[in-house]
């Protein structure tokens, strides 16, 4: 099976989760699952959680346990997307080429749908935990996201990229920004998905290094797009960063090093899946390879 | 020791807990930090934290054990104030006589550190959890208190409290926001303290009454405050409900049922105090008597 017909598969099995996550009940607050929903169905790669059930298969553990981990990842992905889209962020009106959350239900709902994911992302995990005899392995799986998506991971990260807005900033601070923002919830995600997979300790470091480098590829792919990219095929804007005085990996480095350093970050990552099971290994070789040539 | 001892007493202790917590490294997203800190450093009664270890305390727990717990509790209250005082919600520029804290660090950053503090008592629970070789009261208190904050508790009731305004509400309606928006928490916080303390299931539903009348009591008290109180006192602008046309228990009923009401819940909380170790419960009982007649 070729990466894009896997990724595809793993797409509609985690959107299909996605759709029973929220009850279709008739409440006083149905308006902020309406909302959440929105959000939470509007597409997307759905790559965190496609990585954190292949990270798990990869280590030959049961992708099934897991499935509520990935759908609890897409949750906080989705929450902090809603935060940096309101008009006191990033204040963008599409994504994914549809209206972005508070341009449909006003800014107060958009902040109580992002609360409410982040918080019903533990919930999920907490509920699967006590579920499985509060099995420690979902314990340290739980901690590795918290940990993650904190003010010491992705949080941080949105702090120092709304600090840096219209400023020339250091090649050291673009890089901290890249590694919280973006890479974190992905090496989260591999990591996760190991742990739960019950990978020992030197598997976890693999996938754990392998997530910060397709991490930052990821990002210096988006900084690219944002310059060469077609606006209808990526479903958002195209020039935000430059409107917003961005400082991206490309406005510091220069397009050529961009390329370079992209190729750079693809081998590495290419290199730690040598250490794997080859034929199960041979998704997040071929995903590696498409992070540095996606067009959106 | 008299109600107002033991409250200073505690408060005292959670704040000395509460300064400890966060880092003064010099990292890059340290702003984030600074503005966490100030909300959360910004005084307040401390009631959540105090009832939690309190609660430990009635059942003859260990209330050392619980810290964690109270100041993660605190934390997700000063995270939905955080939130609840923005523009796009309730629009406050004053809390405890603090400027607001969109109003300090602006709307982006307050956002960001309301997640902060949501993700962080999540990552203080679980390291506490772990810490404690994973112990499963631990696991069932953090559940208990996920659920209280989500879309089926605190943030249930403020969507409906936001959708609410400008309109006549039912009483019905009035209720729901009531017990979700204010008694979900201050219920979790009796219920997390007990299961912590290691309380039977008798005990835990006790506390768990306790805290629904006390939370109603505590609500009633503010909307009559908001009317009669003296805004000095309270650290914040009188009549704001009036302002935003919000529905409250007092514009619902009137001023004599919610004064009655307000008694009849007291008695209920205090009948239920006699349940427990007469010593041990003098504070519930007199807690329950000075939320019908707090000034702030």
């Amino acid at each position: 099976m070729n990466l894009q017909q896997d990724l595809k598969r793993y797409k509609i099995l985690i959107e299909e989760e996605l759709k029973k996550v929220f009850p279709k009940d008739n409440i006083p607050q149905e308006i902020i699952l309406e909302s959440m929903e929105y959000s939470l169905l509007a597409g997307g790669k759905r790559l965190r959680p496609i990585l954190l059930l292949k990270s798990c298969e990869l280590v030959n553990g049961n992708v099934q346990e897991a499935i509520p981990f990935a759908i609890a990842m897409e949750m906080i992905h989705t929450y902090s997307l809603i935060h940096d889209d309101l008009p006191a962020m990033d204040d963008d009106d599409y994504r994914r080429g549809n209206l972005t959350n508070h341009k449909v239900y006003g800014d107060g709902l958009a902040i109580l749908a992002g609360d409410g994911l982040l918080n019903y992302a533990y919930e999920i995990m907490l509920k699967t935990v006590i579920e499985n005899k509060y099995s420690n392995k979902f314990i340290d799986a739980m901690n590795e996201i918290a940990n993650s998506a904190g003010f010491n991971g992705m949080i941080g990260g949105q702090v120092v990229d709304i600090i840096s807005e219209n400023k020339e900033i250091s090649p050291k601070i673009l890089d901290f920004i890249h590694l919280n923002k973006t890479s974190a919830l992905i090496e989260a995600s591999l990591v996760a998905g190991g742990i739960i997979g019950e990978a020992n300790s030197q598997e976890i470091q693999l996938l754990r290094d392998y997530g910060k480098y397709i991490g930052v590829s990821f990002q210096i792919r988006d900084d690219i797009l944002d310059i060469v990219g077609d606006q209808k095929i990526l479903g958002k804007d195209i020039g935000s960063d430059i409107d917003k005085e961005k400082s991206t990996y490309v406005s510091i480095h220069g397009m050529d090093k961009s390329i370079i350093d992209l190729e750079t970050y693809r081998d590495k990552a290419i290199k730690i899946m040598s250490k794997f099971d080859k034929n199960k290994a041979t998704f997040f070789v071929e995903l590696a390879d498409y992070l540095t040539v996606r067009d959106n």
